[in-house]
């Protein structure tokens, strides 16, 4: 669907107009860019929706350390429109069919008193939203550069609203915070709690992808897709001006990118939409990324997993199979070491957690604390903590192996690195050939604590290029990755889909260590999730820590009905039930919800959303005729009022609906839910009340009996 | 010969007197080893050696960072005497047998202020000088610590002569500076040339291995030993005190230690004699080391070699297969490149050396410039340079495994890691199984230029860490390493056999950047070798540089009679013959010497030696019944009196002598050299002139017609 032909002719033309201002639009018309120099020579955009204002005339321009920066000086010297439109198909998704539909204007920029040298600029507008990119050709003025700072701004049309997390090197685990951009600076001391590992910059500094809502109606998003070995962007509010800028993570000495040229910029976006529920489907991202590099992919599955993981995470069971500490590997003898009786990775442990699988259709157990090594390196930044292929002696990774497959369940492999990345890499190709020969074929992956070398954060090029080594490397064993305190994601699991999902902000874990706000949920879909897809591991039943282990006072901030909800709302094709066989055993008529889910999708509606309020969503499961509709709501009860209109026409479904009991409120009383059947078809519409932070999950399948 | 019972005894005698000042001596008695603690309770030594002061008073302890200090507040709660004597012999080594023979005083120290926190602080003493370290047992109140600095002082007795180099954590590739202790400051500056990598730290900071000379007459030599995931150490002087201080090398964020007891220190090595030759012939650091860790060591075995290396020193030809800029492996089609026409290491030119190599009994070929991506990386500090295994065009690894094969010679491989640590350690497994499916056994490694990550040293723990995982990862496949800009050697090659050598100083190849002093190479076997072998690659002839490349003025700074006396002084079971087949074939009749010099050794003797004047030493070949002697000196010409006396008595031998021509001189007529022969027997002394930075090297055969 490419039109080359016209546009190269079109491009020609619009090189005599070299110097005066470009403007595109979006293929729908509603988004305008416009691209102008500034007097100083610095290249400048804005941008408009459906005539309003979302980017003000924004700078944009890199220093660097070692060369002349590409700031000012500016001269066009070439623009080129094209459009592109094709529709492809992810792997795993949340369609079956994706859009990528945009309109291409690509600026050459000279720079004069740098020997001519060169810079382009290239802007995609889509329908939902722009991208743009640096792109540093290869010329003979321009080999090696230092990034010193990425100056690129975006200037908001006002003091909106956002839903941020403080600026941060090292970690997203931050609730939300809610206010006016103006109000950042003062909310800030109390955003920033404390995180084993964290790096605050600057008091107005937030992180992407930062969501906006202005008092005009829009709702905004800022991101970035495609981020290959490059820094990861923060933005830093000018809140005198709202104008954000980037801020890059700094590597030990402070700088932020080493880059050769032919070299680019991961891609800055900015999703914009007048109804919240674009963002939440908006592909832009992923179209900005390069189609999978994989030739085969059909070993890449969804997965529907259970694990030995809450028990921990709760104090019910420990990671470790001693209480001993001074642990050296190769030096400490396991066997001679007294167990604590409270270690969960026994071999007869995993085999009821498979049982259980197996029993109720799940794909995989995850087993952590499996491997020697866990009694004491939390918080200490040890080089050599784990190899990552031997296991303490309660556990048998054959008979396991054995079990497991005659059961048709897989087990899936933790490596936590212990934020070693040297020690992890330099055991990468051993612990993957492990996995391989025991079964393995997915593996969930840590990075705990301050980054081992010391001065190197979590979000700077050395590590982004790790993660990324980390799960091309695994592909090369067929094995399916699940990075846990790694880089959120930017859309990279389109080109390589065996990045099934990432961590990257706050999740479940948090609801047992003090809890997630009751807005969290309805918020991170419109953030976090915009890049990929997050190993949220919903499904907590038992609500009350204290059931698991009386010291914690821990509750989870939902409703049980709300839970469910999130196997909807919260995409992922690498789900968890996270919650105990034991509870599940006592709640089987709601855990049938899970059962049924699916975790890969023909298609998705947004039925009603508002970021920080509620999210009703609705999804066509890949390749069958059912559908599973969630709706959540923040601490405020509310009525949901969901459609049926993306059913087919002129059939009858059955719809079971899991709801919250009429006394439920996540505070008070989460357990309360009540289950009921109905018939719908494409005309019904259901008003469903939602407890405080409750939810709704309803399963839809077709009416065989009419 | 270990005598525990009585050793017990005597310690639970000394126990008693916990708290007083405790001494011991070597098994000698010449030296003597005072321990105290002063009124503080820091822990302080100091060490007689016939009487005379070598050091005064001094100070120990470190300081940390996150736990109380291991400086102040102890008192002496054990102490243990032993003694041990050993013979043991090297794989590889100056001589067949070393005797490792001292008393011990271990000195357990309690801090009851940090809840009875113990430090073990170990001495050594031999005849030839004093090893010390640190101990942190395992015990409750310590686990993981991180050390500021190490404060371990060694108090001068005077304003001693020092041969110095600057104190760097990033090079060694300094000339040395002869001057008083107290001159230091103000020949600092002069003294840092410039490195493509360089980290200085202190107007007064120096590196070991430190040589000294005391006004009365006595030879000191400090370093440390067995230096294993630490950091290197440097001496800060105190020039007004003439203290010494350790000063260790920082990592990005200046730390400068991660431990976990149970732990120790490397030794810190005084080596001490009032005979210079007792300096060059002491074992004391490797006395230090551990036995080997191998349990085979059969594949370890002496190299003399040539290589494809010289020709692009010098500038005659390049390790870059094309002109070309902006290479990106993978990116970059080599095969449309144009070739620069000078590149080295083409199939037919390595074939030369392997002819010349088998047809002059060489071992192997060493090739440098083999791979891809030599183009542009150097001082880039760049990520991805080398994947180590893909050749340029021109040169064809299968067929020169064939040919090397069946000339019956190995090809050296060469791993250039442009600082890239990351990037090596990824590749490192499938270059070593490279290697050993196209018949390598050794390679030359290179650390050129910054270490990437940023912030990180060459000298630091994690490249420390790094230098020995590269060696023992290569032990699994029998590969022998010879590692260049690497951290300075301080014994290991006797517990890593496979660490054949090291660069870690000024190197042949500054003769054609410049060039060494003429002092240089009476200095090295008193400073950078007291830790281990240098693959200092002597052997040029044509020193006029100019012969090669009209371009490059350098030339080596020796006679040429002294490039063979070199492969006497300057010990390495790695030895190269540096220079030019082509050079080779000119001088056939001196090219002998290095034809028939062992690189293996029954035992080494010391004629005479004056650091930074003269050194003259005689060797017997490793099972045979031959010896050869180096003798050298420094800019100034003499007469060296070379005795015979380690010869069997009462039998004649035939000495072949290669030696300046009357009219030589290494900067006006180098290449001015007389052979003949003699008759010796034990009894013979020769007094042979040597030129200006000339010398004389002899080769000692059984007079098999007598």
């Amino acid at each position: 669907m490419r039109k080359p032909q016209l546009l190269i002719f079109l491009g020609l033309l619009l090189c005599a107009m070299a110097g005066k201002a470009q403007t595109i639009t979006s293929p729908n018309k509603n988004i305008v860019l416009k691209f102008a120099l500034n007097d100083k020579g610095t290249p400048t955009y804005e941008l408009t929706y459906k005539n309003k204002p979302v980017i003000k005339t924004s700078k944009l321009g890199l220093e660097t350390k070692d060369v002349p920066s590409f700031i000012e000086g500016f001269t066009i010297s070439d623009t080129r429109q094209s459009t592109f439109d094709e529709t492809w198909s992810p792997v795993m998704g949340e369609q079956k069919n994706i859009r990528n539909h945009y309109n291409e204007l690509l600026v050459t920029l000279t720079q004069k008193a740098v020997d001519n040298r060169m810079l382009n600029i290239r802007f995609r507008v889509f329908d939902d939203g722009l991208g743009f990119r640096y792109e540093f050709p290869s010329q003979k003025n321009l080999n090696y550069f230092i990034i010193k700072e990425e100056h690129t701004q975006f200037a908001m049309a006002g003091d909106h609203k956002a839903f941020w997390l403080p600026g941060d090197f090292d970690t997203q685990e931050y609730n939300t915070t809610t206010s006016n951009l103006s109000e950042i600076r003062g909310k800030m001391k109390a955003a920033v709690t404390p995180n084993v590992s964290q790096t605050t910059f600057s008091p107005t500094g937030v992180q992407t992808p930062l969501m906006m809502k202005s008092k005009d109606g829009l709702y905004i998003n800022l991101h970035e897709a495609a981020l290959v070995d490059y820094s990861c962007m923060s933005l830093n509010l000018d809140d005198k001006n709202m104008v954000f800028e980037s801020f890059l993570t700094p590597d030990a000495i402070g700088d932020k990118g080493y880059m050769q040229a032919p070299t680019q910029s991961p891609w800055r976006t900015v999703i914009v939409s007048d109804k919240a529920g674009d963002i939440l489907t908006s592909k832009l991202v992923y179209n900005l990324n390069e189609p999978t590099k994989y030739k085969d992919v059909s070993w890449i599955k969804p997965v529907k997993y259970i694990g030995v993981w809450w028990e921990m995470i709760t104090g019910k069971s420990t990671w470790a199979y001693t209480d001993a500490e001074n642990i050296q590997l190769g030096v400490t003898d396991y066997s001679k070491l007294k167990p604590n009786g409270k270690h969960g990775a026994t071999t007869e442990h995993v085999k009821e957690y498979i049982d259980f699988a197996a029993k109720n259709g799940f794909d995989a157990v995850l087993v952590e604390g499996w491997n020697v090594g866990w009694e004491d390196w939390f918080g200490k930044t040890k080089d050599y903590v784990f190899d990552f292929v031997t296991p303490y002696p309660d556990f048998d990774v054959k008979e396991l192996h054995r079990y497991a497959e005659s059961k048709g369940v897989k087990i899936i492999m933790h490596h936590e690195t212990s934020g070693s990345v040297r020690n992890y890499e330099r055991h990468l190709d051993t612990a993957y050939k492990f996995m391989v020969e025991n079964g393995y074929n997915a593996v969930k992956s840590g990075y705990v604590g301050n980054m081992i070398p010391r001065g190197e954060h979590h979000y700077g090029q050395w590590l982004v290029n790790h993660y990324l080594y980390a799960v091309t490397q695994a592909a090369k064993y067929k094995i399916m990755v699940n990075a846990h305190e790694a880089i959120r994601p930017t859309g990279l699991n389109r080109t390589y889909p065996n990045l099934m999902a990432n961590e990257a902000a706050r999740g479940m874990e948090y609801e047992s260590f003090g809890g997630n706000n009751p807005d969290h949920l309805t918020i991170l879909p419109f953030t976090r999730q915009i890049g990929g897809p997050m190993d949220y591991t919903p499904g907590i039943f038992q609500t009350k820590i204290s059931a698991y282990n009386p010291q914690n006072t821990s509750f989870v901030h939902t409703t049980l009905t709300k839970q469910l909800a999130l196997y909807v709302t919260m995409y992922s094709p690498l789900q968890m039930a996270a919650d105990l066989p034991e509870t599940y055993n006592k709640f089987m008529d709601a855990f049938q919800f899970i059962k049924d889910v699916a975790v890969d999708w023909d298609d998705t509606w947004v039925i009603e959303a508002e970021p920080g309020d509620y999210i009703t969503m609705a999804r066509k499961a890949k390749g069958k005729n059912e559908w599973y509709v969630g709706a959540i709501t923040d601490e405020n009860p509310r009525t949901a009022t969901i459609k049926f209109d993306y059913l087919p026409k002129g059939k009858n479904y059955i719809a079971t609906i899991y709801a919250d009991g009429k006394d439920a409120s996540y505070d008070k009383n989460p357990q309360s839910y009540t289950i009921r059947t109905m018939k719908v078809n494409s005309k019904t519409v259901l008003k469903q009340w939602l407890a405080s932070s409750g939810g709704a999950a309803i399963s839809i399948k077709e009416d065989t009996k009419n």
